[in-house]
């Protein structure tokens, strides 16, 4: 019995690794790098998309996926700013998966985005086990969530190419030490960037966007 | 296929829910209240467990079970205040469920417990549909979460008992509307107790410590 639950699970695996690659190979097809956001829930993910649609206005065209337990709450945010948006409701499901982002592509103009954001549902477990098909993985950790979260949530932070620190402009108000924070991230993970922001005040934001506009494919 | 995979979901839940009133069978033989304490990740459970184990001191006796991904920084802390504590790491786990409880009552001292705090797992969405055997479920949400989360994860919201909106201190810092917070609470769950605290500073503790002693049973 143990046997057949772990080959269930590798099947669930297996078959979302590959859905992915396939989702993948549709989005270098279209020249689009997609970029999966994953954090716990409320440490600035929305915030962080709207700010970088504005920031890169008339240099990248954007397209999001808005991954959400239930409620259509950011997608809405987005839409308002005239930016194509798919909202994913999961229903109870805890992280997006590749079949899901494939329904997403479906409704989504490719040929004219060169960058699409896909917000994760917001769990700092889940989401990390299941590749969508994305370029890049950014994970946005919140400075009143604390310093130690690395160490309690080792694989989200082990597999990101971006860390982004957020809420910055809180950091006078609390206990958090930032180099503790770096340095149990590189321990886990030692060529990822890290990078301090606030998406209130727009602190730290050019790095972030420099690093996007680097990822940009030539169409 | 699919009616397949459904039936073994309902029976992980039903074997859970089984085990579940095993454990609160145990519990009320031992005159133990257990609370078992929910949120996102860094939202403050451990600070709330501390703080509450050194408000009660002298006035209930406790026990606690920290739930972690990985890691053990919570259950240390714990231990070095004296307190009967058993981690349990879920090894890539999202929550904890009835039989990780069994195992953790197997090994704290529940005849001289009134209280028995479950730390879950950091996480706003599995953790609700898994019963431990507790009495009672409490949620934290951490004002810099923002106050729309109630309709982000309306299942935990749903489920408590208790809300307690933690990190008071930091309001004069943040675009937060309590009273929209705490309506969208209601919306969801009208008969729910919402408690403003702040571990950090010990504001408002003093209504959620009376609640507590409230639920102490006669030994």
């Amino acid at each position: 019995m143990a046997i057949k639950v772990i080959t269930v699970k590798e099947d669930v695996f297996g078959a979302n690794e590959e859905k992915a690659k396939q989702n993948q190979q549709r989005l270098d097809g279209s020249g689009v790098t997609a970029v999966n956001i994953m954090s716990s829930p409320g440490a600035g993910k929305t915030s962080l998309i709207l700010g970088t649609i504005k920031g890169l206005q008339g240099r990248a065209r954007i397209s999001v996926v808005e991954g959400d337990v239930a409620s259509s709450v950011d997608a809405e945010k987005v839409n308002q700013q005239g930016t194509p948006v798919v909202q994913i409701n999961t229903d109870g499901g805890c992280h997006l998966d590749a079949n899901m982002m494939a329904s997403a592509l479906d409704n989504l103009p490719l040929a004219e985005t060169d960058l699409l954001f896909i917000e994760n549902v917001g769990n700092l477990i889940c989401p990390a086990e299941f590749a969508l098909g994305e370029h890049k993985r950014v994970v946005i950790a919140s400075l009143p969530e604390g310093d130690d979260k690395p160490y309690k949530y080792p694989l989200m932070f082990t597999e990101a190419d971006v860390v982004l620190l957020n809420k910055a402009d809180l950091l006078p108000y609390l206990d958090f030490n930032v180099e503790e924070f770096e340095k149990a991230v590189r321990g886990l993970n030692p060529g990822v960037s890290i990078m301090q922001v606030s998406c209130k005040t727009g602190e730290g934001m050019d790095a972030w966007l420099s690093w996007l506009l680097g990822q940009v494919k030539q169409k």
